[in-house]
């Protein structure tokens, strides 16, 4: 097969190119894509410039990500202090790394104070300690503090959601007072915002105005008669998987972060949210499926090296169910009929318990499996997993007697099927539903067992019972 | 094992009962969720309204999905006209038309026209389509024509995402007259929005203005002085999967929607596309474990056909691998050392192979592989087959020499394992690739055809080079 033939790759593409509906909606479409490429080639800074600063930061990151290695660093050097900071922020790990060490601390501590405080310290978490320490040094001082703040504060917490830039007012300004305060400092385009705070003057939270109820409210009506009191907020140090659960479970656009005395700290706003659910999403998919990083634009050798140690630990345990195998060479030699039969009982129950197993990870990140449903649903898949295993037990029974024409094959088969489906039921809840219990992530390491363990029941059910019946 | 040995089933609940830095930011604790369960036992209707009215109607949803079929019925009858129209759009699909069946289509009919129109749309779309005619022909006129429009856009497009409740205003207005405008006419709590747009007399969509803008904004200014002109908004026709994209790509919290002479028709806001973006997750990840439903509140029988139609499909291509080995009977008898390593090869193949198809399809999905990437994802995933593949080429020759102590049983199967997670890198990007040609889901086939493919190769390469050198 050759890869590089172009005809067949054409094809492939037209796939895309009659996606123009979405193309359109979209800034950085393949015309000015190509346009940029030849700019960076010509290193004509000043079309490469005219190309991409229409571009939203968004789209000028996806077109950072897809240059080579080569063509970044002549991009970002042609590029110069024409690359907006909030690029940064768009990027993917691994190219904002990369961005990063060309433009070097200095340029890094210019860029960070024009950045919203969570966006800052999204970039900074990710910097070696060394790298970090250097950059905040360098940091006008208030943001330093902020940022610095943030950064005490647990990875993956509220507290490095947030952004701290958001309006509180007293509870006794009126509405007209409040709209003349806000019009007095008008706010940057970007510095979008969905509520305003009401707090006291330890500025403690006491409520939240949404700005559609704020609008429609008559100028001399007083801020503690419009708000919402005991608003949905969330602590600090709150888990951001929760964060993002509570935005989902009540469909919202943005929460109020306390500290431990109600004192009001930020607020998270939902496109941070977004991102969020997707990384989550995203690490089940990922530990499901053995990959260790979803990302395309991974470097050749981080790709290796991901996929090189969930390998090695797949043949880990495939060289154990092989061992099983191994105890019954005597059986195999003698009828043949089993090497061919047991990859079916293997495969059949690893699909099984793989389902099971998927189902549980997700009921647990969403939460919907707890402690008042928890016997229900290990009942319910110990059930799904006999009855198929019964309807299972029929079809590869009969497959078995018409494929070698030997009744106690046939049954050895059906038993085995029935057996390895009912385990993989059972374990399928409970190695999830286990690791949970001892704070190891489900979605990372149940699939490793379980079908470590579906091939062993699998393999050793069914020579184990041939072993015996048969010979 | 006794699943109903109840001290192991408490230890595993701990784990939930120490979570209760989330469960406190939730409304439905396991205290009120007790109560109302004997409320419901006991046919309690008045603890059970005050217990449950002042639930969010997310968490009444919750509430309602963890009950049995029994107890839904009750509790619906029991709550009767107390029963929140909101709660039908919070519920999971199987209860939502379950909770339908007891009301029936008059109440149903009651309930539509007090939610949201895309909340509307989004509950009669789920109907069968008499049931849904009933209901439908039982609406107030106003909402049965924006439902009949709604319900005629196509499915999973922008039209059946969008509400038709927002704030248009002439191009000429004052923000002054526009605020006056709206505090004329308040608004309901729930019915917050974030932007107002602007438009023309044939109401076709001229700018957008968020309210913080609006409320930083001096009285006399004009709206068309202070509106983004050429907002970003989408096809009323678009998927709602792009649409979810370019909310993700651009950090957005809602979106106009126009119709193809740009009319402005309604607007999509973020919490509908966290809704989508799970979905759309969702979906990946059952597609590549073969899961047909994720949610745990299936029925039984639910359960069990949609994991059957899976499992069977899964035994048709074991089947088929089966066969292949059957094709070596003899080899294998002679060398039973073959039946012994021949599962490490494959299993090695099928890992590699769904790590690769995983990258593509969550490439794919988030449209981070184009074609411009295209060529360069399958060379680098090739070449990542490739120098794993010799690697653990190298490993398995090893095993398979100490476990065996035979040359050629070691140059055997380093080669069969370089060859098959060589395919398994070029067929985990072409199947994927080719599927989505050809407009089919890539998630939902590609690790069936996948695995079938490594399964294939693994036995054929090993078993074949086996026949040919050794014996």
């Amino acid at each position: 097969m050759d890869l590089k033939e172009n005809k067949n790759d054409l094809e492939i593409e037209d796939v895309f190119k009659t996606e123009t509906n979405f193309r359109s909606l979209y800034g950085l479409t393949p015309e000015v894509e190509n346009a940029i490429s030849i700019s960076i080639e010509n290193n004509n800074k000043q079309e490469l410039v005219k190309l991409i600063s229409p571009l939203h930061p968004a789209d000028q990151a996806d077109m950072l990500e897809r240059l080579t290695g080569e063509e970044l660093v002549t991009a970002i050097s042609l590029l110069g202090k024409a690359l907006d900071p909030e690029v940064l922020v768009y990027l993917d790990q691994n190219v904002q790394e990369k961005v990063i060490d060309i433009i070097g601390p200095r340029a890094l501590a210019r860029a960070i104070p024009v950045l919203h405080s969570d966006d800052a310290v999204d970039i900074l978490q990710e910097l070696e300690e060394e790298e970090r320490k250097v950059v905040i040094k360098q940091l006008p001082k208030a943001d330093r503090i902020l940022v610095e703040e943030a950064l005490s504060f647990p990875e993956e917490s509220a507290g490095r959601l947030m952004q701290r830039e958001f309006l509180a007012f007293p509870s006794n300004w009126t509405v007209g007072q409040t709209i003349d305060h806000m019009r007095a400092k008008p706010q940057e385009e970007e510095d979008s915002f969905y509520s305003i705070y009401v707090v006291d003057p330890a500025h403690r939270l006491l409520g939240v105005i949404s700005l559609s109820k704020l609008l429609s409210a008559k100028r001399p009506v007083r801020l503690k008669d419009l708000m919402a009191t005991s608003p949905r907020s969330v602590n600090v140090q709150t888990d951001q998987e929760e964060v993002a659960l509570l935005f989902q479970q009540y469909g919202l656009v943005d929460m109020p972060v306390i500290d431990n005395i109600n004192r009001l700290l930020g607020v998270i706003i939902v496109d941070d949210i977004v991102d969020v659910i997707n990384e989550e999403a995203e690490e089940d998919l990922q530990g499901l499926t053995g990959v260790s990083d979803l990302s395309i634009s991974s470097s050749f050798i981080e790709t290796v090296k991901g996929r090189f140690s969930w390998l090695i630990l797949n043949m880990l345990t495939a060289i154990l169910a092989s061992s099983v195998i191994g105890l019954f060479q005597e059986e195999i030699e003698k009828l043949v009929a089993l090497a061919v039969l047991m990859p079916i009982v293997a495969s059949m129950g690893g699909n099984a318990g793989t389902q099971t197993v998927t189902v549980a990870v997700r009921a647990l990140a969403t939460r919907q499996l707890n402690y008042t449903n928890l016997q229900k649903f290990v009942l319910k898949e110990t059930w799904v997993g006999l009855l198929n295993g019964l309807l299972f037990a029929l079809l590869s029974a009969l497959l078995a007697y018409l494929w070698f024409d030997d009744e106690l094959i046939a049954i050895i088969m059906g038993l085995a099927m029935v057996a390895n489906l009912l385990f993989a039921g059972i374990l399928g809840t409970l190695i999830p539903l286990t690791l949970e219990k001892f704070k190891i992530d489900p979605a990372i390491s149940s699939s490793v067992f379980l079908t470590t363990a579906t091939d062993v029941i699998g393999f050793f059910t069914f020579l184990g019972l041939s072993a015996i019946v048969i010979l």
